[in-house]
């Protein structure tokens, strides 16, 4: 795309400062050149409006001066996210329903909804407008999809899953295969437990690639409203996430857990089975949840304890040999003090 | 389906007390409706009866008379597993070899099997009676499937890998990827060892979506009977897994394990490559396995250690920095009795 | 494959010593038959050659007397894999276009390049020779693909992402998904920051089972040449790998962290984002990594330290509960001789 730097600034809403060119690109302020625009988010970046070729800049008043062109935005991280937004064509050039994908009779695929060849669109499913289908998808029977979702290359959606509308799932994810369920069989071995429940996922949710979201048991396993889930994430059965939740990878939520929203677990964290987490809480990286979390509580480590404990912890780590050493010099002062350890249990 | 609870009672093999009457589903106690059946699996959830609205409840003789209908049960838990069984259809509404699925010529599919559209049987391929193969799925060359098993969408199988009877394949699930083994070059560099063995998975075992499982460098990977995995795991090249072991998400076990029968690993534990396991052995939840684990052992923490040990330093561990503390104070009150640290290694 | 053992040892330019005779395949020297070869690393293992039934062994001159013919080698694991390649075919018996791939007609696949039944390759792709696209593989729009690589079923590359020569990519692994990146709303809520960048591999890469590499926000997440990564790796935005780097099996890497050349990340290690690690450096198992990494460091634990210090870290986790309770015994021996903890301060 080739546009005018003023007419980039009158489709943002912002003053344009200094000289208009035409760009067609984005860039850092290191790598973008003369017809690409950059941004520069605070005073702290401030160096390297030095030797920037960017052809603008999307900065504060401040900066304006500094650049060729400034575009001057009260919160330039996101007037730059914006403008990606126009330079960012949606992937997949293709629309329509293929002929080479497999769409079931008795699918029922809107109107300006998209179905990628190679793609299976399966019996009762329903595909709401706007809503495009990747190859090597699967939709299983009777699926809700509503409108302007987007399922990337080779998704799988079990039987029965809901989407809202605006929901974005990356490749290779799954949603609604069975939980992880059995129950011992009198003489050994063991049964499995059918799980006949479903995933529904609410709208603009956002599911990285290889993630897993299992189907309840009975009921559903719900993924609220504006959530968005990074890759390799497991989130087992009957797990209820509650709205805006930020989940980064490889985080593994086991069965029964309800979070609360606004909740934030950073990467590779796990949560035990049946832990309630309130509202805002946020459960730091590589941390082991065993137990219920307050709203707004801050936790990290294994187990999961107040954040600054456990920052201690961290700083401490690494001196743990040198208190066992510092303990034993101890008891051997004492001893030569004729106090044993020991001792004192006596006394 | 519809069907009377007495005709219910009897496919169960359960005594019927209270009025019979029309069910065509299932429900916890919270939400079941007078058609759907619930079902109660101790003392601690009795409160739970006096609201629920299920049309009959799976409960001990104690519960009979609290309830509208009961169905006598000496294991609730299980029989409602049965019951379940009954109101869930297999998914995937389809029967046959599809036309639109690739199935080489030099393929061998059973009578009964069911491959659907857009999946991919290979040369030499086998696959049993009642047998069915999703959309997505790549059934490699000369792999061997037994009889009653499923994959899901979008499983991969590579050439040669052997499924038992009864296996259940999650979607996204890989068998069979080269396991990760390079040998160094001289000069410097490395080559890739060719992964020549394969991956065998036993009878009645269950495997989860994206859990990766890959062949040995020679000879076999296996999985042993009745086994059942979570989702995102991964089973390294040259592991022996016996009967009945339960691998919960995200566990990793590295190259040339050995895992006795009736293991059982938490979520998000490591097994270090080269370890055995013994028989009936539980690794806890983000345990790190470095060492052999005896029979029976329960393990926990980085290292694996005695449970009970790893549970009295999970709840120390909050407690570090004040120890650090004491240590300090004591330090300090040596040397005010004229003792200093240090001290006691002279005498 | 049938081969003279005379003509096996010509081929891989070793000398044969003992009987010639014609051999089929490969095996471990407890498993191998009279017609297959084995190998022995060294004299650990030296035991094993009084019972071997293999036809041939790949030893050091020093073995060669103890078998009935040998293939002398003054690196025998190397040689043996050399061995291993001669007898594994390629997976997947299929060349040529195939008609029942989707082939965008705006794509170009080379003269030789292979893509198999149920592929997708978008608009603009490019596809080298000799490369090979197994089923269910997504190629994105414009993305460039070098000339001998693999890509195993189920692989999906977004658009715009660029392969070198000889990439081998395992089934289920995602290239170029969104980054994770949002930015606040003013009044609440967040926007998602379109990535428009994109992902490089470099030459020689190997790439493992449902691993996922995001593509960068703005221009590339770099994979160095030569670099091996293991099955469900997570490598966030904006990362850059340098070459020969080994990675193993879920391992996190988050966004925008620089790790230099020959590094070694083991299993379920997680790094936080922006960091950067030195070239040769070691990061063990279960580490997690915080802060940046000198070259050739070694390091281990949550936060990484130095390996030593974490090594004794290990051995002294099962003693801290005896730690605490020597604590104890200090303070009240201490008490008993007058001096109250916490009195050392106000001296």
């Amino acid at each position: 795309m080739q546009i005018a730097l003023s007419a980039l600034a009158e489709r943002l809403g912002l003053p344009l400062r200094g000289t208009d060119r035409q760009v067609s690109g984005v860039g850092t302020l290191e790598s973008a050149g003369p017809d690409e625009v950059s941004f520069i988010t605070g005073a702290k970046y401030a160096a390297l409006l030095e030797n920037t070729r960017a052809g603008a800049v999307i900065c504060a008043e401040e900066f304006a001066d500094r650049v060729d062109a400034a575009l001057i935005s009260a919160n330039p991280a996101l007037d730059f996210a914006r403008l990606l937004e126009l330079f960012s064509p949606p992937q997949g050039r293709f629309s329509g329903v293929s002929e080479r994908a497999f769409v079931h009779p008795e699918a029922r695929v809107a109107e300006g909804a998209t179905v990628f060849p190679l793609a299976y669109v399966g019996p009762g499913a329903e595909v709401g407008p706007g809503t495009r289908i990747f190859p090597g998808c699967y939709v299983g029977e009777d699926c809700r999809i509503g409108s302007d979702c987007v399922l990337y290359p080779n998704v799988t959606l079990m039987a029965r899953t809901v989407l809202g509308d605006r929901v974005m799932i990356h490749p290779g994810a799954v949603l609604g295969a069975d939980g992880f369920g059995y129950v011992p069989r009198p003489g050994g071995g063991r049964d499995k437990i059918p799980q006949v429940g479903v995933v529904v996922v609410e709208d603009d949710v956002e599911i990285g690639a290889c993630t897993t979201i299992d189907r309840a048991m009975l009921e559903k396993t719900v993924i609220g409203a504006g959530t968005k889930i990074d890759n390799l994430v497991q989130v087992a059965h009957n797990c209820v996430l509650g709205a805006n939740c930020t989940i980064v990878a490889q985080v593994g939520i086991a069965g029964s857990c309800t979070v609360g929203r606004d909740v934030i677990m950073a990467g590779q964290a796990g949560i035990a089975d049946h832990v309630n987490i309130g509202d805002g809480a946020v459960v730091g990286p590589l941390t082991g949840v065993r137990t219920d979390i307050a709203p707004g509580a801050r936790m990290g480590g294994i187990p999961a304890m107040d954040y600054g404990t456990y920052m201690r912890n961290l700083s401490l780590a690494p001196k743990i040999p040198d208190l066992f050493k510092r303990v034993k010099q101890l008891e051997k002062a004492l001893a030569a003090l004729g106090a044993a350890p020991g001792q004192g249990e006596r006394t």
